[in-house]
């Protein structure tokens, strides 16, 4: 009888596998994501995320627009707090790369991990945004913090050290945020 | 009697007051904005966003982790879709970001909007994030495109454009996604 190695809630076999077909097959490495965002009055929009492409087919996994999110500012920033704003959501997602990253590479190295978090805050100035930008304003983060607390059964300190160290230097949002992404923008009027 | 001139659900008195507060004491401009993950099992975890700091002060409006967004992944990358990725939460506050930029500005100057969405996609290899690097790859996104949608009463094409790039020049979520900003990170091992 067949059995599936499962550490952290993580597959680890189909992990294995994936990485083969990868090595076997660049292109199954290759996924295009994409949301699509509606604004709905004021600071208020609402975003739709649901299929992507994984080497060149959609997947079938989820719905059109399963996930709905909600957006909007604080009513300091105009807003009505129906839900975060943008630059909360990229600190929310930078936490959610990391704890992937974690997770599954210590499945990998047999790390049986029983809690992890990340607190993650980042400083903003609004001058550049509201168009009153000085010399050395930028519209965007000047500073991202991240704490990072972990407990695991069978690792040492060290271990889960130089994990952490691994998960920045290949986490996806970790990467964008921390080098420049080629950003592309066209307008279609009606 | 006062009235409040309120444009495309934007409080413009408000703004034009936020800008002169800004503009007297530059201090009001600084924000620090804040989300904490836990993770929950597998590539499931749970993202908390409520308080902020706003010119040294918490911000009242929220209580504590008001806003709960779950985060995973499909089940080609080892989830169970119990919500969007970390990935793509970054490409929805993108869309999020430009949307009340781009309301903001235009009630600002007079446009009154109809319709306005952001269609928005990446591009990623997951070769980096799998420890498969070869030379070229990086873990994130190597282009994200959007496509934006506006209908107006009354702007002209050239009007719309011209405010869409000025929002793409000022979007926090599209600078720190374009441009590095440093990210520092602690680990507490329990």
């Amino acid at each position: 009888m067949a059995t599936v190695t499962t550490r952290n809630g993580i597959n680890v076999d189909q992990l294995v596998a994936t990485i083969g077909a990868i090595q076997a097959t660049p292109d199954v490495a290759k996924m295009t994501f994409k949301a699509t965002t509606e604004w709905r009055e004021g600071t208020h929009s609402i975003a739709k995320v649901g299929t992507f492409e994984h080497a060149g087919k959609t997947d079938t996994s989820r719905s059109a627009g399963q996930f709905e999110l909600q957006g909007d500012e604080p009513p300091v920033l105009l807003g009505n707090n129906h839900g975060p704003n943008a630059v909360e959501l990229c600190l929310a997602a930078l936490g959610f790369c990391y704890a992937v990253g974690f997770v599954a590479n210590a499945a990998a190295k047999g790390i049986e991990l029983e809690d992890l978090t990340y607190e993650v805050e980042g400083d903003i100035d609004l001058h550049a945004f509201l168009g009153l930008k000085r010399s050395a304003d930028r519209p965007g983060f000047t500073e991202i913090r991240v704490r990072g607390r972990v407990r695991a059964k069978n690792a040492t300190r060290e271990d889960l050290e130089s994990l952490c160290q691994y998960v920045q230097d290949t986490s996806p949002v970790g990467d964008i945020l921390a080098h420049p992404v080629p950003l592309k923008v066209d307008l279609d009027v009606a």
